[in-house]
């Protein structure tokens, strides 16, 4: 129930209107007893630096959650953490008190816990990502964090693709990191190809191995349909957003 | 339930935690079909213009409610309507949608629809008035559209009697208005005297006559209790707010 204790966590992106997790995020606020409601903000692109310097003064304000279009502006705004600054963007906002703003970025540790969850290794194998933007470079250093085998980045944006794996190898330097597309153990979608009406495949049919997750929070985009075919263990990016809530509550109402 | 959908209606205030009404919100909104939510925003004084500067880039904010302090920046900040011009206040703000500010005042509307509920008379009576802050001047001014037959206003504070004494007559000519504590036959209390732990009379208890409206939202303020032990028709608050929400919510969400 709202009352005039109620703290705020805003969802910041554009466009917003096909979001999801509401629901969740309210079943695990009222799960933790937290006196909080978690709600849509429609802020168009480059809008985010503006539209913070007003909620600066919200005092119930606990927190933005920043999505598309926003992380990298997050990013810049906020005074970065590590999972951020290796990220080069943001997904989360808190006021740090002094009129500024931390940033976090947890889609990477969302993204280790979905793909423990489903069963998917990553240690000591060989990993294919797909697609070098936020997301994909979020993931990567979450990947390589784990000690794979081998990392594999590929792009249709060679100088995008180039770049992520010229950052993975600075961060981490004991990963074989290379721009490469080919076989695999675990093959990461990190690309928007399969969102909404896309019926494309990220990758040809031949490539998709074993262990299969695909970012998009959708069951049905193609790569999980053609994986689930092949009885792969597959998941979606349902579970990584999921598994982001209690790191999201974490940071911005308990600030740990 | 909220989705990515839902407006946001921010009741702005300081201190925000006592401010009550969110359950009532609720539900008018269900009943009324609209995806819309109703949320506090603690703005410190003085802040409301940079928060405002800020919230004006959310394109889902169907808009704001002020309360203490903020009613008369809100009415400096906004173009005002006729209630807001004559309160000299403003309770709502709604997005112009060029940047700017709409402002309305339902203090007054709110009052006369919750005094006509309760059964209270103002056409015609003498009516003695208390408190000639914000609050007292919306209501003067709504009482004074009724065509009551004499409208006594009294403050500690001679100026602030004086100054709404002369705005009344100015925009309600025909209407007997003066500054002056006495006998009458409905008696409204707009000063915070009995708000909180407050347990004094507005008045001498003598002037107590067979209607009373108090503003303060509480149903035992030391001039409901009285009015009650004399036997008189008297309602508070509460029925102020409540009355105003299908008012918000016309004016927010079909801008109307």
């Amino acid at each position: 129930m709202i009352s005039g204790r109620t703290r705020l966590i805003l969802l910041a992106g554009d466009p917003i209107g096909h979001t999801k997790g509401y629901a969740e995020y309210a079943a695990a606020i009222a799960a933790a007893g937290h006196d909080c409601a978690y709600l849509p903000a429609h802020v168009p692109a480059g809008r985010l630096e503006d539209f913070l310097a007003g909620v600066v003064h919200l005092r119930n304000l606990a927190g933005v959650v920043c999505t598309i279009p926003h992380k990298q502006d997050a990013a810049r705004i906020g005074r970065c953490d590590t999972a951020a600054r290796r990220a080069g963007s943001a997904n989360l906002l808190r006021p740090d008190g002094a009129g500024g703003w931390e940033a976090s970025m947890v889609d990477g540790a969302g993204f280790l816990a979905a793909a423990s969850a489903a069963g998917l290794p990553l240690a000591r194998r060989r990993v294919q990502l797909l697609g070098a933007g936020g997301a994909g470079r979020a993931v990567a250093m979450a990947i390589a964090g784990e000690g794979p085998a081998a990392l594999a980045i590929h792009d249709p944006d060679a100088v995008r693709a180039e770049s992520l794996v010229g950052a993975v190898a600075a961060e981490f330097p004991g990963v074989p990191v290379q721009r490469h597309l080919g076989e695999s153990e675990v093959l990461v979608n990190c690309s928007a190809i399969g969102m909404g009406s896309d019926d494309r495949l990220p990758c040809d049919a031949a490539l998709i191995p074993g262990f299969v997750y695909d970012v998009v929070n959708r069951a049905d985009t193609p790569l999980m349909v053609a994986a689930r075919a092949r009885g792969a263990v597959a998941d979606h990016g349902y579970s990584m957003m999921a598994a982001q809530i209690p790191l999201v509550l974490r940071w911005m109402l308990e600030r740990g």
